[in-house]
């Protein structure tokens, strides 16, 4: 289950950069491309003739979609446009999915198209600011979205899943808060006075600062529906004032987390991160992103075999700990949108 | 759904030619072999004895067949023959299938027993006469068998799934002729005074004709049940007559395609060409079935998705062009004799 | 259907020397791991906080288990001993099983608890004596437990599956005699003055003893529930007293087979030989162990196509003839006792 009525991030444009792109988003099976004037355009991977896959043809000079198998093409707007020694005007029109291109993803919103505004789309305000670098990935993992969003709104699992890089003892020392505001989870937690772990040494050095000395330490993750996960992440030199400490004793980051369902037991995991320090250095950025890949290849495995475990015993309860608080309200959140739909 | 009662191709002599052979047919599990005197049998791919697999066995001398896990034999006609230390006389009879090699091609019959007549087998005329040539292939395809049925009486598709081979725009310009006859479709389009593609020009030179000038070109498919299709195909060059031109100014083939069902999901793909220019020459023959070989592999992927979509969307009602009238009458025709069987 | 109330060879030593293990054992997911002091324990697979793959984790030094993905620790006993943060007093106990250590096997008990008594595993009487040797290996096989018990208690299989080894045409001309003792079930074949196949010729030489001469040759399966068979075999010089021969005279080994249950359609095979020739030849023992690897390679792929076929004709009645006996027994106990385990 997931709200329809939502955007959800579908691809990147490089993605779509030199050919269409078939992708099953919340159970649709959706063809990107880019159609006239370069504008992205969504329409459901099926072709109206005899059902072929839209995504193994071509994108027209016009900005036309044309079907690989016999040459249908079609418009943006799901109206074919021609089709050799054919008068098209009767055929059936291809569903079209809104779709916006910004902060350098394509959305896409998959319930009824009367409500999709794009203001709604999540902002993300690093994507705008040339104070700011992002690098990131994506992955395919066998779980439903919502294993993923626990995940990521209870960090105590850095200490287990991930001990060679941003894992350390301390994390779950520390007390963790959780507040509802409106449609948007926060879970904080604050360490103080730790030594930094090593993927925190090296964006240390990344900001020429010392990566020897103890830090304060914050993980403030803010979940927001459907599946999004910002998660501001930093240490500073310790005693500087922590989170709100100057920007030249610290490194600040956004770990960036689209957690995309693709059907009710995969998902597609679009990762990475924002950073407010050296923007201009593209090692760096490229240094960031490898760490985090193997960061979140870690989670993967876990997540699998967590989905397997729970479709084995689906009637099995968990616990909801003041940790799991996070991914609680969470899904209480998703839970009545859903249920919101369905009274409609 | 398929006709039961019906001549399908099985499989080739070459893939009996060292040991038996085991193939889903129609949805039955059928184990060929040669049996006395080198004539081909068909049985069902389950000893009685344990249920193993008799296709892991061997042909004995007498030609009767050994299961691989016990030694039970089993003769041509479902009788077991012999078990080391058992009395087999009580033994229930393996189910026998009606078989037959004919045109370099084993035929078998999954239906009633009794209605298997061999004068009903498709006859291919080319098949005995030495001024024709043949080679081909097999491909396993997961769609069902009336998909590639409707890509082949529908021939539009070479100018956009074949584009480099036998694809040419002018293709999708010419009208259209299906005619029905009997249980014979036939789909027809005439080109006339068009560049020749890269597979009909490298044909041209295999008649040591000229591939550099205008020609006219044809293709005509029957359909005939329960899954073939004959396609004549050839170029002339033009104004010498086209489809009726003299032999020495054109060249002719005629590709052979047997589109046996496996499951509802899955088919046996037997395709080849035949043609009646340079028949000795062996070598034009393998480059023949090298380029036929590369050209199907492409229908290949976009028949699997297809399915897949199709599965995906199953109350989707598919378009029924003028294009499209050759498989629509070839379903019709399906259609009616599954139906007849269903009564009886 | 399987026993649940019965002792099964779950793991090897071997498997958990360094870490955890999960495997699935008559349809329970199942971590084993070394507790305190290096004692087997088995908990369910399943983390009483989210569901994780307890397997995933890692042994503490105090002999508990911590999951690998928020740091809760189990004991040996299933209940939690701790999870940073929190209070676990109430947490749910997680599900232990039955497990011993003994004759270099881990043996666990996959249904009620009370009626687990040690003293209710399998004796085996060479794993304690040191005049013999035993080497063995393990296969994942997709068939169901009882087609590879029926290919055990009856060898007949051995001249057609296993013909360059242990297979010899003697061995179906040899009757077969089945008894049953309680729940125990043998099939015995006795083979007198017959050239030792490829198999036992090497281990003749093994033992120093001519492989150039007459033999006789017996084979003894016993089957006790759930799931064990034990194969004496071997075979003497000629006219030396066969079965009774002096230990100077004969090579005599026990083919060790556990057809232990994962699923319906799945099990794991432990597979093995106990010798008592030589028992200090390592190189021997490995030699053996290679040997037995190929040979009951040669089953897998005869009983996983076995399956296939019994899943497509579930209606279909097999035979059973006198050579079927051990196999027809072995199942009318495992009934007897899967039907008083349901009366409960």
């Amino acid at each position: 289950m997931f709200p329809k009525n939502a955007w959800y991030v579908a691809c990147t444009p490089a993605e779509i950069a030199d050919k269409p792109l078939g992708r099953q988003i919340c159970g649709e099976k959706i063809v990107f491309f880019r159609g006239p004037d370069g504008k992205v355009a969504a329409l459901e991977d099926f072709c109206p003739h005899r059902g072929a896959r839209l995504s193994l043809g071509k994108v027209c000079d016009d900005g036309s979609l044309m079907c690989g198998y016999h040459g249908l093409r079609v418009g943006c707007d799901g109206k074919t446009v021609s089709m050799p020694g054919q008068r098209v005007q009767g055929f059936p029109r291809t569903r079209t999915f809104p779709v916006v291109e910004r902060y350098g993803f394509i959305w896409v919103w998959t319930g009824d198209d009367k409500l999709a505004d794009p203001a709604k789309i999540h902002h993300l305000e690093w994507a705008q600011n040339p104070e700011w670098a992002y690098g990131g990935g994506l992955y395919h993992i066998n779980c439903n979205y919502r294993l993923m969003i626990d995940n990521l709104m209870d960090l105590t699992h850095e200490a287990y899943v991930h001990t060679t890089s941003i894992g350390q003892n301390e994390i779950d020392e520390a007390p963790v808060t959780t507040k509802l505001e409106g449609d948007i989870v926060t879970t904080s937690r604050f360490m103080e006075n730790v030594m930094p772990p090593p993927f925190w040494r090296a964006n240390l050095r990344g900001n020429n600062l010392a990566d020897d000395v103890p830090v304060d330490r914050w993980q403030i993750s803010r979940f927001t529906p459907p599946c999004h996960v910002m998660i501001e992440v930093g240490v500073a030199h310790a005693g500087k004032g922590g989170y709100h400490a100057d920007a030249k004793d610290k490194v600040y980051s956004i770990v960036v987390d689209f957690c995309t369902p693709e059907t009710e037991t995969s998902m597609w995991y679009f990762w990475g991160m924002a950073r407010n320090f050296n923007p201009k250095d593209e090692a760096l950025t490229a240094a960031i992103r490898d760490g985090q890949a193997k960061v979140f290849a870690e989670d993967l495995a876990v997540l699998e075999a967590q989905q397997e475990n729970i479709a084995q015993y689906p009637e099995r309860r968990l616990l909801m700990l003041n940790i799991d608080a996070g991914g609680v309200q969470s899904r209480r959140i998703l839970d009545r949108l859903i249920a919101q739909e369905a009274d409609r």
